[in-house]
């Protein structure tokens, strides 16, 4: 089970001025805490990244690879952001993400073969949403198509069934459920898989949202999920999966496995 | 989702020491806690009870429903005492329970059949604990088949895939879960199914105690199970129990769903 920390994104005014001022002290820093929680991948989130994305890409991967020794998840819309930031990786970086657009994937699973990197496939229809768990699973048929026919290995894709806000979209984390258990059968052997887990307990009240995101995670992991996009700071959700690890027999039970 | 609570237990001496002065009581506000955290059935553990076993079970049971309007679980090695219980109870008891034995399934089933019981079947074989998942789905093949035989309906027999405690016996914790998803198979509509929740954490620290089983309730409740014996009093089981619900859109959201 791969922890893909979320923590640093533009989105976080701590973030985007740490970028403005090319400060990457608080953004190491950010790192480093999510690396002593656990994570395995540290996201990079630089959003759409429209003026000098690659800049930025590359100063953030190369600064931080230079301090600390764990890939990185390129996240932004910019592909020559992510490319900028592939050159520069060392390890086995994540490409977060490529829908099923075929624009992007003609774009992205080439870098991806390129750089011999990881991928996310989104399972969203063009129309934004996927209505259902088929719908999902048709997209995500055509992000495996088009991995396959660019070379790049099954074990470098992840497929993303996409979590929805609960208190807006609760018709859809059934939905997701089943386009989950669907992915796994898409293949032999069974496809990877992500989910973006914060997005589950958006617009929940504050102290509803460690309960809400960390039932549902260990739903998914019982279903099969491979990785997921999360806070590794949540001491309570990391606590969580070692104990399904150790439920499913993955991780030696001890009396002392939390902390 | 059925929390058959489980507090009532002649291996507590509160509960003993009640049975032994016949003093209702003590029995009576262990019950009326459990059905106010949210327990649909309350459990009475009276054990072997070799000794005024029927006697034991019928005050008990008319003692309880004259005051509270619960069905209940009738929890004994003793036919005689369950066979007491069942003669006075009203409403669907549930008969807790008969193992693959073909001494006790020839005992109990009519019972079940004569008083419109629901039954607990145990996945055990005969030498006590069975080894792994098909062995366990060989003996529930085998309580389905009495069930059919003397006329208990499918919708009254809950399968119990026997979890035993993490900490001795890890290896099992997958194949109970296995257990589960192969029971699910055995019959079109599937069987209903059931676990002893707790008996996973002993032998744990007690601070762990309620992270390990709501975790593994989350995911038995994930691959279908349909009922659990356990403490309706633990509030955080009880909020994720809700949780589970909620995201499986069984039970609508609101912000206010835990209390």
């Amino acid at each position: 089970m791969l922890i893909i920390g979320e923590n640093i994104s533009v989105t976080r005014s701590k973030v985007s001025q740490a970028i403005k001022e090319r400060d990457i002290q608080p953004i190491l820093e950010m790192a480093k805490a999510q690396i002593d929680a656990g994570a395995h991948y540290i996201d990079i989130n630089i959003g759409p990244a429209t003026k000098n994305g690659p800049d930025i890409m590359k100063w953030i991967v190369t600064s931080l690879q230079d301090v600390v020794d764990i890939p990185l998840a390129l996240d932004t819309k910019n592909a020559a952001a992510v490319r900028a930031g592939l050159e520069v990786h060392r390890g086995k970086a994540i490409i977060n993400s490529t829908t099923g657009d075929e624009d992007q994937l003609n774009t992205l699973m080439p870098l991806a073969k390129e750089f011999n990197a990881a991928i996310i496939g989104l399972a969203m229809a063009k129309s934004g949403v996927s209505r259902d768990a088929s719908e999902r699973c048709e997209v995500a048929y055509n992000i495996i198509t088009a991995a396959q026919q660019y070379g790049v290995p099954m074990e470098d894709l992840y497929l993303d069934p996409i979590v929805l806000p609960v208190a807006v979209a609760q018709e859809h984390t059934v939905e997701t459920l089943e386009a989950l258990k669907m992915f796994k059968e898409l293949t032999d052997p069974a496809p990877r898989t992500v989910v973006g887990l914060s997005n589950l307990s958006q617009s929940s009240p504050p102290q509803l949202r460690s309960i809400i995101n960390s039932t549902y995670l260990v739903m998914l992991m019982t279903l099969g999920l491979d990785a997921a996009i999360a806070n590794p700071l949540e001491t309570e959700l990391m606590n969580i999966v070692k104990t399904v690890q150790i439920l499913q027999n993955k991780v030696l039970y001890a009396h002392s496995y939390v902390d």
